[in-house]
Formats: C-alpha cells, sequence, structure tokens
C-alpha cells in the first residue's frame, strides 16, 4: 500500500442541485429532491468511486423566495439511514443543527445511524442563522451570534458524552445468569448546565467506531475556534487558492493551540468541478453551468446569509451596498466575506452576486488539468481533500469516471476501500470510552435475576 | 378479487422482544436490537406474508432496572428508513412522543420517510409516561396526564397542517419560465397554540399517500377519545375476548360520535401466538416460554405503568397492594386495568405479575387453531386485525409460515399486495389537501425569474 498522503473525497448530494439554475439544465430531473432513486444512484457513483463519505446539507425555514434546493428536500438522518441499507463503506454526514434540537435525540437518532451503518456515520454540527428558523420552532427570538456558538459547544459535549452512555463490553449476555449487560458500565451523564439539562443514560451503544464523526464549516472567528477544537473534519467555502490557503493554515495552528494533533484534523474545500473530455466540451460544459444563473437568482441567493436580506432594492450596477452590520448576526462569517471582497475588489453588486453564484474556473478543465489543481491545493497546504458539489445532471459521474481514476493513478487517492467506517475511511482513531479506564480490579457485575 | 371482509397484520419488531426473557432463550441472538441484518430479515419475512406493516415500539428513559428491550435499540425513524432501502409495499410505523419533540421535526422526518419509502410511512402517536424522561430533555416536570393528552392533540394537528403545506400540483417545473413552483400552492400554517407556534411552511411535499398513517393506543377516558378522533389505526393490549370486544364498540362508538365513518378506525390488538405443528410441539414451546419469564423480572415489568414503581416492596402471596392513585399521571389507562382486574379476581401481587409477563394461552395452538381463533376475534366484533408481537427467536417464521397460508386459505387475508402504500394496505383514502378547492379561476403562477 502507497504511503504518500491521500486525498480525502466526499459528495454533497442535493436532487436539484445546492445552485439556483440546476434543475433548468435539459436533462436534469427537476423532481429529484424527493426521489430515493437518485439519492441511491448519486450515492452508489461515489461509493463506487471509493468517496470517503457523502455529504447532505440542510435548512429549516423557507418562504416563497426560497431557492429550489431549500424548498423541498428529505430530511437528512432520514435519507442517510436509507441509503445506509443500500451501501456499505462510504460514510454518511448528515447536518442537523444545535439550534432547534434537543441533545437526547440528536445523540441517539446519529447513534442508530451508527449502528445501522456498521460505523459510518458523520454529524455535521451547525447553528442556524436564518432569524425565520425561530418561528417554526415556538421561539420568540433568534439567539445571538456568539450565544449560538455557547449552545452549539454544550450541545456537542452532551451528545458526545450520551454516546459513551455503555461502555463498549457492557453488554455480557449471561443467560444462564439471566445477566444481560454489567450494571457498572452503564453511566447517566447528569449533565446540568447553561442551556441543557440532561441525565441520561442514552438508550443505545457505541457502535464499532466508537462515535460518529463531527463535522463543522465554522468560518467567522467564533465558528473556527468552535471547529478547531472539536471537528474532525471541516467542511469550508474558498473563493480562491490563496484564501483556502489561509484558512487552512489558520484552522491548523488554532487546533493545535487547543491541544490537538492538526493531522487529525481534515479541512475539506467544496469545489463545483466542471469536466469536459477536451478543452471544447469543457467551455461547452462550463458556459451552460453560467448560463444557467440568472442575475435575479443571483440577487436572491446573496441575501440568504444576511438574513434573507432583499438586495433587489439596490441598483445593480452601482458599487456594493454598505449594509453596516447586517449579517453579523445571521451566516456571520459567510457574510463578512462578502462584504470585504466587494470592499476589496471595489467590485458592483452584480459582480457581488455573479461572483457568488456562478461556477469558478479553479476547477474546470479537462480529467488531467481538475486532477493538476485539485494536487495543487492538495500539496500546497490548501486542502487535506474535497467536498465534491457536483453540478446536474452528471457532475458526480464526470467526476467520478473521469477525474477520480487519474488521480487513483498518480497515487493519491485510493482504489479500494482499506476499512470499514467513516473514522477508517478518515483515518481517525476510534475514540476511548471516557468511563472506561484499566483496572485491576474485576468488572462488576449484577447478580443472576432468574 | 375477493369481496370478503380482509384481516390486517402488523409485525412489531425488536432485536431481543418485548418480554423481559426472550434473550435467553438458547436460540435468541441477544445482540439483535441493533443488528440491521435482524430487523431486514424479520421485516422482509413480515412483507413476503404481505403483511400491511411493521411497527417500532419505543422509549426515551432507562435506568439500571430497565428491561433489555429498552436498554438499547434503534431510534424508530432511522430504521424504518432503513428498512424503507430494502422493501417495496410493507408499511413502516414509527412510535414517535409528542412530548418532548417539536412537531416541526417529527412533521418533516415522518414526511421524508414517507418519500423513501413511496408512501408507507405511519406514526404511532404517544405521549411519553414515565416522569423520569422529562430528566433527559430539560424539562422540570413531567406535566399531568390530561395535559398531556392536550398537548398530542395540538401537536398532531400542527404536524398534520404542516404535511399539506405543499398542494399536490404545485411543483410545475417549467425550465423554460424558470418556475419552480406555483407559489399560490405553498402555504404557511401561521400555527399559535396553547403549546405550540409554527409559522411553516414545511419544506417537503405530500407523498403518494397525501399523508403518513396516523396510529395511536389510547386506553384511558382521555386516551380513547383521542384515538377514537385522530387514529386511522389503534394498536391495543387485550387481556381476553370479552375486553378486546368491549373496547372494539366503545372505540367505534366514539369514532361515530366524532363524526367518523368507524370503519376508517382499525382496531388492532396485539398478540404474542405460539404455534406449533402440533399439540405435543404446541406445549412444548408454551412451556418454554412461560419458563423464560422470572418472577423477578415480571415484578420490576410491572412497575412500569406506575412510573416504574418498585413492587418488590410488596409481599409476593399477599394479595395485591393497595396503591392509592398511582399509576394516574403515568401510563393511566395501563395501571387502571392492572388495578381493576387484581380488584375484580382477587388476586395476589405474583399472579397480577405473571399475568401480564406470561404468554396468554388464548393464540398458542397449531396452525389452525391460531387461525380459528384469529377468525372468532376478527368475525366478532373484537378485532379488524393484529399486530403480532412474535416471540423470539422464530414467532414471526412460524406465524406467517405456518399461520398466514391458513388464512389465506379461508379467504380472510390477501395472497398479494393490491396498491403500494400504506393507505392502500390498509383501505384508506388519500386525505385532501386543506388548502386544495375546486376552483374555476386557472391557479396562480409566478412569473418567469430569468
Amino acid at each position: 500500500m502507497s504511503k504518500q498522503r491521500q486525498l480525502k473525497f466526499g459528495a454533497m448530494v442535493h436532487g436539484v442541485g445546492h445552485g439556483w439554475g440546476e434543475w433548468r439544465h435539459p436533462q436534469a430531473q427537476p423532481d429529484a429532491s424527493t426521489s430515493f432513486g437518485f439519492y441511491k444512484q448519486q450515492t452508489q457513483l461515489a461509493e463506487g468511486a471509493k468517496f470517503d463519505f457523502v455529504f447532505i446539507a440542510d435548512s429549516l425555514h423557507i418562504h416563497e423566495k426560497s431557492s429550489p434546493h431549500y424548498l423541498n428536500r428529505f430530511e437528512p438522518l432520514t435519507i442517510l439511514s436509507a441509503l445506509a441499507a443500500v451501501t456499505s463503506n462510504i460514510g454518511l454526514v448528515a447536518t442537523v443543527t444545535v439550534s432547534y434540537t434537543e441533545p437526547y435525540q440528536v445523540a441517539r437518532q446519529f447513534a442508530s445511524l451508527d449502528h445501522i451503518s456498521a460505523g459510518r456515520a458523520g454529524w455535521n454540527v451547525v447553528t442556524s442563522w436564518l432569524s425565520g428558523t425561530a418561528n417554526n420552532f415556538g421561539k420568540a427570538e433568534h439567539p445571538p451570534h456568539a450565544v449560538r456558538y455557547r449552545i452549539a459547544k454544550e450541545h456537542v459535549a452532551v451528545v458526545q458524552g450520551l454516546w459513551d452512555s455503555w461502555e463498549d463490553d457492557a453488554f455480557v449476555y449471561d443467560k444462564q445468569r439471566g445477566e444481560f449487560f454489567a450494571p457498572g458500565k452503564l453511566h447517566a451523564l447528569e449533565h446540568k448546565g447553561e442551556f441543557f439539562s440532561v441525565k441520561g443514560p442514552l438508550n443505545i451503544a457505541r457502535s464499532r467506531q466508537g462515535q460518529p464523526v463531527i463535522f463543522q464549516a465554522g468560518t467567522s472567528e467564533d465558528g473556527r475556534n468552535f471547529a478547531a477544537e472539536n471537528a474532525d473534519a471541516i467542511f469550508v467555502s474558498a473563493e480562491s487558492f490563496e484564501e483556502a490557503q489561509a484558512y487552512y493554515r489558520d484552522l491548523k495552528r488554532r487546533a493545535s493551540g487547543f491541544g490537538r494533533d492538526p493531522e487529525q484534523l481534515s479541512i475539506l474545500p467544496g469545489i463545483r468541478p466542471i469536466v469536459g473530455r477536451d478543452e471544447a466540451q469543457v467551455q461547452e460544459r462550463y458556459r451552460q453551468a453560467v448560463a444557467l444563473v440568472s442575475i435575479e437568482d443571483a440577487i436572491v441567493a446573496l441575501g440568504r446569509p444576511f438574513n434573507d436580506h432583499d438586495f433587489s432594492q439596490y441598483p445593480l450596477d452601482a458599487p456594493f451596498p454598505e449594509l453596516g452590520d447586517l449579517g453579523a448576526n445571521s451566516q456571520k462569517g459567510g457574510s463578512e466575506r462578502i462584504k470585504q471582497l466587494a470592499r476589496d475588489e471595489g467590485l458592483t453588486l452584480r459582480q457581488v452576486a455573479l461572483r457568488f453564484s456562478q461556477p469558478r474556473r479553479d476547477f474546470v478543465g479537462t480529467p488531467e488539468q481538475v486532477a493538476d489543481a485539485i494536487e495543487h491545493w492538495f500539496d500546497n497546504g490548501a486542502a487535506d481533500g474535497f467536498i465534491i458539489n457536483a453540478l446536474l445532471p452528471d457532475g458526480l459521474q464526470t467526476f467520478t469516471e473521469w477525474v477520480v481514476p487519474v488521480l487513483q493513478q498518480r497515487g493519491v487517492f485510493r482504489r479500494e476501500y482499506s476499512g470499514h467506517t467513516l473514522r477508517d475511511n478518515l483515518g481517525l482513531a476510534v475514540p476511548a470510552n471516557r468511563y472506561t479506564h484499566d483496572v485491576l480490579e474485576p468488572a462488576t457485575g449484577s447478580e443472576a435475576v432468574a
């Protein structure tokens, strides 16, 4: 087996893509958002190419102006449970908010997915940033940004504590003595914190990977620290190689600062490759993808990190408007990044909107060119791998069938899975159960009851 | 096709059974509670026998004295989503509490399961009765029984309202005009009630069966009214034919009182058949099942409807203790039934405990005898079908392979599925969307945006 450092790949799957116009492609299946067949086919494509995981994004608030990919979609834990039944090695990463969920329920559903899939579950921890989400959950108000991250930290700690409720050798199954488990190996968390009060124990054991893998996507100051301290893998959106490199350096440094081995934190930019067999096909595919993004859609999409702010009120070709602290309590990192870019490059509203909606040029090319770009980022401290947010209808197919073999030939991506769990795929160790210690005395056992 | 009234069958699936001692059977697989392979095999057995549905029970609070089937188990929505991927016709009924869940999340996960399964989802609505559950969800106290049913009524109404967010023809997918949906066909619920405030709309469409089917299991006065008003099917535990008949009559009468067609409400007692090829095998299997229930386990099990009351403090062979209103704020109907039976028959604690833990005699026999008993209940106003809570290790296999063919031959159970959805299986109509009316004017449509 190659000792060379290996790329990691995830596939983001959504029936109508994550852009606005993809469903309008002549070959796109516009009702695929709730088609299990489509999700199964895409996931099996990714597993066939030995991807580390599939990734399901999420949101919890829609209105008439929402993009098609928010309007109608599977809930992540249910669709990934179904996909677990028709796959065997690929990881299954579900986005679930900490803002409007109970840790007991989140811990339990992920643990259940982790058992169904025999150790392939991952949790992409997010805080909800659209204030309207609160209205779907009976909350009077959307918590401030800093509070959201305090909630996140406590929520994740509770979930991870619940996941350890049962030590790995707790179940003894002694039929003669009637001893199902060793009571000393079942632990109640007894958590009482600022936001949550959860006694435990959880009613499900640990899986073969110990605990689900933690994903995060922090870009604000709070978000970066949260990710650096808690995440096994980070999904990041980067506008350029330089931005990705700066983020990569910063997050690895922060992880070290938290006493972690930075190699145990994978940084995975999301990219939208467009691949053609030759230069002509590349250009044709790129032009088509660009043409599907209307300026009206791009303007609506731009509003999202600013709490669905209506940008159609500003002149399109004037300088990007002055927004004050708009966005600071919404998607803080994302909205700051947009304001910064507009300022730094002196862009108009139209230019900014299109910049963030149109596919970028970095990963557009022939299979060799796209593989080169991937290796460039990978070798120069900008990425440990990528989340492929492929364009519909056949972006994942062209990437897996054309680009992946080139990377395999170059020895930077696996040809076969070497393990069974998501932790195996990502090279992460099974975390020790917090309650399990090397002890000299014999384990406590209950007396036979029958 | 036969015009004869048809039996309905559900299979309750649990890796270690729903009794205490089943895991101790020599052939039982004691770690099956989190084995997807076991759940898949049992569900495919049930589907092979043309059962209407599989049913997953649930609970949210464990402690060291809990029975093995509570301690370690899949979460219902995730395991049923996985089972959806490996089945095609059988309904998938998940138990989910209204006491500690958000209607938006419940509506969404069931709708997602309903799409994954192409219209086979059912929701068994329960209120949580163990006061300790509150401690896992940061709640100061367990709400009083009557309040729990007020919560249930509002919760279900909100969920059903959210399920109608999208009219069935809302998605127009006009690629040329860029019109993904017709805005007039997306509806926000705008619910503000006593317990919940939920704006909507839900971010997932209705499935081909319109809405998931509602199951319930009410036995208290409040519970019976709730079930009679809201449920499509009722799972009931009955100690005898006479009790089942009285319940059946009462619930059908209450359903009529709510202005419903009583035939649209299926009443399904849970039964634990023990089947042998001949009298000797029947007796051998029955004896073995009885022997697996220890009095210690039966005493613990008896405590459960009384909020895990410790019955080991009372003398076993003295008359059943006087308990005052213990249980009234726990599983009210179930605990009252136990007290009533003890009083009516003058039983000791030991007798009561064993009565509720040991398998009953009603459905023990050869395939023909069990089929006779089933037909007797079915023909005499005690049941519209049954939930088979089969004993491990092979209870479901013997029932499906030996008893079902007898019932098929007698023309009272289907040989093939006649539809695709759970509503098709149960003979329930697709509910109209509350927002859809026959209108003469053309549907409102948005202008093209591109």
